[in-house]
């Protein structure tokens, strides 16, 4: 059993950066950055081994890499840019080095692809593998889910399903690459970076299934959203499926790269054709 | 059951402010807030039932406190003031919106004591009660675990072991006020917050027990810390025992009420009257 300095050493080695506004990294009661005047956006989001994650179809590589990805577009979803991470980690008692290693190059991997770094942390032990990030970002305009407007065109930056329908074949036994957007989403961040903020008036992203988001949009927004059924699959993995990690949004004009899935009209809730629909199957509460 | 839109807007009412610089809070993606240039201090800290709480003599009210009143000391133990918290928790199926609200009560009045607000956080599921906060402090001029300086007096700001005392009372079914300081420890903020930032060089909070923290500012600081066994008791529960979050530092000059335990010497580890000691029993990893 190493000792909590050679952990935290390996840690350390992990997560060095370069970033010019750290200027106290991991080691100390906490980290320290340098931030200019601005708005700076926080998001936080936990996972628990069975209840988000299962250690039998994905590799501690995956599960940090998927854990991180969730955070960040958390933050990309209030129109901010991630600069730190936080990471805070309960593991199982005799976890090697090496296990907690996977667990944080997957992380340290995941953030990289945005220029964000981990900054601190903290380990500890519980029976199940827990896992809770915070993300920093720096935001000059916050965009709500309350900022939708009527005529707005709705749009999503990826279809979402591939998750969910990775999740039912690994229930099912499966463990093949079609299971990989379950595993391990591939967000792709690219979209988000390109967006034209100010033709953007609500966003979030996918995490409760693309029905669930669409009615807290419409919710906070007192608006209604319409689907035209010509322009998305309305099966259950579509439609309700969690975890993707795209992003959906409000538009006075389609972004470059997105796909159109419908408008913003009066009234309130979801509806596709004009048919009302709620969110079926999995929350996250 | 209630719904987790009733859930978020118990918690909404529980954590409301009036904080200026709070520009997007409970509710969306992600928090908000106004920043001015400077450095912000970053610490986390993660507990879970059954290895840092046990919930048979600890009530959720004392639980949120204890884990919000170690996030606070991280943040004063690099010589920041505590702000903005966010906080994560999963709990187990069937939680009811009372028994949430009271550990967010914990938690909102306890970050109330210094001012702090939380501004968000996430709320999930898990077999074992699991909370994660992380603290976002202002700072001017960081005080590290490295900057402590020959001939520097050691001073404590209260004295430790009163929360080891407690634990070992709970252990052998005592449940009367003696162990109040291990359910819920009271920790006198004002005693670091009046304190004169430019006499202290090296500080840190006593998590693990006040030997493990001595050896790591030692360490980090690549001297020795000599102890007299005049200035403090030298039972188990004062050198060891952890949880207490009193504050430890370095100084030219002893602060009003703060405890002189020693001074800062070359060398390395912790003695006490020139006999090396080191850290026992309970370490958080």
């Amino acid at each position: 059993m190493a000792s909590e300095a050679e952990y935290l050493q390996t840690l350390a080695e992990i997560f060095a950066s370069s970033d010019d506004a750290l200027r106290v990294g991991i080691g100390d009661d906490g980290a320290v950055v340098d931030v200019k005047n601005g708005s700076l956006a926080l998001s936080t989001d936990m996972a628990v081994e069975g209840t988000h994650f299962n250690r039998e179809w994905s590799s501690l590589y995956e599960i940090g890499g998927k854990i991180t990805a969730a955070n960040l577009a958390d933050i990309y979803a209030m129109g901010a840019t991630p600069r730190y991470l936080m990471v805070a980690a309960a593991v199982p008692k005799g976890f090697s080095i090496d296990e907690i290693s996977q667990l944080a190059r997957g992380i340290h991997d995941e953030a990289s692809k945005v220029g964000a770094v981990v900054v601190g942390g903290d380990l500890t032990h519980s029976p199940l593998l827990t896992i809770s990030i915070s993300v920093f970002g720096e935001v000059e305009n916050p965009i709500l889910r309350s900022g939708a407007r009527l005529g707005d065109i709705v749009a999503i930056s990826a279809m979402p399903g591939a998750s969910s329908r990775g999740l039912e074949l690994l229930k099912s036994g499966v463990r093949d690459e079609r299971t990989a957007q379950h595993r391990y989403p591939t967000v792709d961040y690219s979209k988000i970076e390109k967006l034209d903020k100010k033709s953007c008036h609500c966003l979030t992203d996918v995490s409760d299934g693309l029905v669930a988001e669409l009615e807290s949009l419409a919710s906070a927004s007192r608006v209604s959203i319409e689907i035209e059924s010509a322009k998305i699959a309305s099966d259950f993995h579509t439609l309700h499926g969690g975890e993707d990690h795209i992003f959906v949004g409000t538009f006075t004009k389609l972004p470059e790269g997105w796909i159109d899935i419908g408008f913003v009209h009066s009234g309130e809730g979801v509806r596709i054709d004009g048919n009302h629909i709620t969110h079926q199957g999995f929350t996250h509460f």
